[in-house]
């Protein structure tokens, strides 16, 4: 079983790989659409992308290529991200003076940064800035990155989770060649458009509210080329054959210029 | 008058600032919660903070910001980012063979990048990779970034527009110590939060639906600490003070459990 991501090996993407299929092979890919060509083209036999992130928002850059390739969506996957502060092994955290990381990694642990007058320093990401700094061999400077980075280069934990804001997940989307069956309870997730009408997207979501079928995602996006008209996100829970929710998305292919299932999945079971 | 701003000189968000507001002074600050701090405390008249873009989605963290801070909407730009390969003086196009950049930036014209075989190597800022390339001297290299940037450091721009995905906006709010009241065909942006009921976000966009009030955005986010309660984003066409408008806040306040009107706002002109 071989799985793609987008980054570098030691990436938080790989992390979500491993936590979510256990220990698979993994393929790393330089951008997000080599992750999709490397699932159509059977290279790898699935991957699992980002999607959004709490603090950061959704990537539509990967509902875009949902849209354009045939996958299907099977699963999905929340990672708490935890920074971890890394050094040479036998550096202590008083000898720390600088902090190395990918910007969006320091910008969410600045007050511990502030803190500790540890003065932050980007570099362009968080896997490598491990790899930089066990290259450079400084004593006076940790990079910021995963548990799983550090482990990988031979490198020492000082300090984990050190984000100022603990609640920061990334959802991350499972996809294959093939659509499954979810066994339990299940998510779906759909993107449409409407006709540009006042009141279509309260109609559209009548469909839904009628048959009590609750949204836990919904996300207007401007259409490419036309900025009056929207794509919609939204993410029901049910699983597209069961009768409820067959019969709400008849209903909705009523009002929508455009309707597409990407997947029913089971959802993500948060503990505590 | 000055305004504030998230990056260094060069950045596409300081070009968004010189056409919203023509040739006022800048302040560049390094992180998004030094932008507000230095509008709140008077450092800066106002700022221009990036809330969207076309392709990588809302940013979450300044929603968060505006709802920490008593500051007010008052206006909003699109930035049409186009992506510039700037060399030293001199240089051919057909003489490069490295381009560096931002990892977002670079993604964005990773076709062109393939088609010129050109090969990406990440840096941590589109502006900052102009400065890098004009200290190293390189002329087998070019950067990638805005116009401002080749122009402030006295680069050429061997091709503007490289970007894979020519509708690639950043939608930028403009933010005050005080609420103004716009004179022409408003926007307002609101925030929301509803009991967990289903059926609860049908009930809230009624009050917008019964009265003809269009949305032009509507997105759920998990609420920090209770994944399974959501924060809403709406902007609405129309401005606070107008009495429907005044009766649909009325009215959702009577769902809503926390309701927070951001600001109205003239709304952008996209001509063509």
């Amino acid at each position: 079983m071989k799985i793609a991501f987008q980054g570098e090996h030691g990436a938080y993407s790989e992390q979500a790989v491993f936590d979510y299929s256990g220990e698979v092979e993994t393929l790393p890919c330089q951008a997000f659409d080599l992750v999709f060509d490397a699932v159509t083209s059977a290279q790898a036999d699935g991957a699992l992308i980002p999607v959004e992130n709490s603090l950061a928002g959704s990537i539509h850059q990967n509902y875009d290529l949902l849209l354009k390739h045939n996958l299907f969506i099977v699963g999905e996957h929340y990672l708490r991200v935890r920074h971890c502060l890394i050094a040479a092994p036998g550096v202590k955290k008083h000898e720390i003076k600088k902090a190395i990381s990918h910007p969006q990694a320091l910008g969410q642990c600045i007050e511990y940064l502030r803190k500790h007058q540890i003065k932050p320093e980007q570099v362009y990401d968080t896997a490598g800035s491990v790899k930089l700094l066990k290259e450079s061999g400084a004593r006076d400077t940790a990079a910021i990155a995963s548990r799983r980075a550090a482990e990988l280069y031979g490198m020492e934990i000082l300090e984990e989770g050190i984000e100022d804001n603990p609640e920061n997940y990334t959802r991350f989307l499972a996809i294959r060649r093939e659509a499954q069956t979810p066994p339990d309870e299940a998510k779906t997730s759909i993107v449409f458009t409407l006709k540009n009408v006042p009141g279509a997207l309260f109609k559209a979501l009548s469909v839904f509210a009628f048959r009590d079928l609750d949204l836990t995602k919904i996300e207007s996006r401007p259409l490419q080329g036309t900025p009056w008209d929207y794509l919609f996100y939204v993410d029901f829970v049910g699983a597209e054959h069961e009768p409820r929710a067959q019969k709400a998305l008849d209903h909705l292919a009523e009002y929508a210029e455009m309707l597409r299932v990407l997947g029913s999945y089971p959802r993500f079971n948060f503990k505590g």
